[in-house]
């Protein structure tokens, strides 16, 4: 199998921990290896043909520099001179396998997902290649453990763990009804954004629905070289000049015909925000999740989370807040207004502060 | 005049920004010069006989540090070996300045206040030396503008502003209830720990309400020379080794018989907390107060105060907090768990954490 990593995002939610130049998949955001070198790390038990990074040309140093240690499997880093969302990216990458072995599978996962269970996980992936080899489109569903409304939803045509089910159909993020609503039919699941499927399968798809993607996809030439593709900047370069940016779940997956999903449970998050960290790591006594700290201190205060630049955190009769800090910025946010830490970032772009950026 | 400030305080409660080495009157608290910079400045067009400001050892060599600037008055620090509150060090400086000019006026200054209008404050102080002449203990009575229950109030036997008015007693922090019923009255002013009288006055007064103070303080021998006083160091460690702590306030003023107050209104803080900060300094158009910082951003927020350790600091989503970021230690507080600043204090104390304290 090949594993497609969508390493290109530019995470303006983990501001000001995340840079343009260190989204949030190359940051430490456990601690330790950057969320990049956890999914790497967690594929290479499967001995995978290749590992393709597909990345933003502003990452793509610091991207190179985190995965030099992998040996055993050929690592590529392929750069995007701009994003244009997840259709061209695994586009290109299903081109380039396409080109080189035409029954190959990939796996296509993105960089910046936590997940719990990693031997669930590439069994899980075992199980959708052999799915997958039948030519069919193959979606991971995670098994919904909260009526979450962050996340968008599969239906499936039924319920059950184990085996692949057909999808109905793709739901966007639902409300805390909906949400509700969903959990209680045992056929929906989390729209993980992980997808196993034929490299000649999926560009058959990109070619059904997305005629304009195929088209320049198609311009793609190669070396004789099998696995020649390090002088395929100019040419990605033009083909991104001229195509729109668009996401393969809107692009193919909502339209296809034959997608299947397979439920998964290993424990999963996108870690979509700074509030997502306490889902998927454990508190302290007072339910603090501290990390990059000097230890802290808690004085009447429960429920927070700290980023700490090294140093002691204090919390003092406060509740529910993140609390980061980073060697130039600083920010202190509720966690119910996590996801308006991107509003920071848009007014710092606004007012041309792009050192903070 | 004489100027005694008193600027042993160790201050727990701006930490992590105040620490043992550097406490509140050290620091600078709005930017620029530090609490104890702006308290000798300001009583520098009064050309004081002398300053002498009375310190911790530990403090000893970073005040000597900060006053070096100090030109045209002989600005003397004189170092306590340890903290004995302010009967002594005022019993201190007095004995000082009664052996070298027997007539000799002091005004008792904290360290760590702030004064909006300096011109009102030394009117008031020139008015206070001229009714400390006839050999009466003066203080400080500043007008209440709210029922502040963080203060001591001084109730005196009248009303009025302008003109010295016998104390009727020193009365304890208050309830909100009481603290009330005090504005009503218009006889209550806020205790603002600053003293005007003759230096032979309070040694008399030390010597009727606090005998051990008193004898203590007789052992002190001086050289020849006027103002010889750099060589006074094993003496005041042998007297402090000996006596008590104790409070000017309850030592003396709390029982002495001829006491007068000096209603004033010249804008004051005791600077307390953090939570103080905003009374005393203009905040943005969210009601932000933010010091020492390169900018902020505020999305949702309000009413925060920030020392940001020269960073940008971000607000999103939060109230009434107080974020406060140095070199090796962070903090987040609500503004009404102010007074807990100094449980972190004393629980780093209780870890051996003594790099934070």
């Amino acid at each position: 199998m090949y594993i497609v990593i969508l390493a290109g995002g530019s995470g303006t939610r983990f501001w000001p921990l995340s840079r343009k130049s260190t989204p949030k998949q190359l940051m430490s955001v456990f601690g330790g290896k950057s969320m990049l070198q956890r999914t790497v790390e967690r594929v290479l038990p499967m001995n995978p043909k290749r590992i393709m990074v597909v990345t933003n040309v502003l990452q793509a140093a610091e991207t190179r520099k985190q995965l030099e240690y992998i040996t055993g499997v050929p690592v590529d880093v392929i750069e995007e001179p701009v994003g244009r969302n997840t259709a061209p990216a695994i586009g290109l990458a299903a081109s380039l396998i396409a080109r080189f072995d035409p029954d190959g599978i990939m796996a296509v996962l993105p960089a910046d997902h936590y997940i719990l269970d990693e031997e669930v996980f590439r069994g899980t992936l075992v199980q959708a290649r052999s799915v997958a080899e039948s030519g069919t489109l193959v979606t991971l569903g995670i098994t919904p453990t909260r009526p979450e409304t962050g996340y968008g939803y599969i239906e499936a045509e039924g319920k059950g763990e184990g085996r692949a089910i057909a999808v109905r159909r793709f739901v966007e993020k639902p409300n805390l009804e909906r949400a509700m609503e969903f959990l209680a039919t045992g056929r929906f699941f989390w729209n993980s954004g992980m997808f196993v499927w034929g490299a000649c399968t999926i560009l058959d798809q990109i070619g059904a629905f997305m005629p304009e993607l195929c088209a320049a996809l198609a311009k793609l030439t190669f070396g004789e070289e099998v696995w020649e593709i390090s002088d395929l900047k100019p040419q990605i370069e033009a083909i991104y000049a001229g195509i729109k940016g668009e996401s393969i779940d809107f692009g193919v997956m909502e339209k296809a015909e034959d997608v299947q999903v397979i439920p998964a449970s290993f424990g999963w998050s996108d870690v979509g925000s700074w509030s997502a960290l306490p889902e998927v790591m454990e508190g302290d006594a007072e339910g603090h999740v501290v990390i990059n700290s000097h230890g802290s201190v808690s004085i009447g205060s429960e429920g927070c989370l700290a980023s700490g630049n090294g140093k002691l955190v204090a919390f003092v009769g406060v509740k529910d807040l993140i609390l980061v800090d980073t060697p130039d910025a600083i920010m202190v946010c509720s966690k119910s207004a996590a996801q308006d830490v991107k509003k920071v970032v848009e007014e710092l772009e606004k007012r041309g502060e792009t050192g903070y950026l």
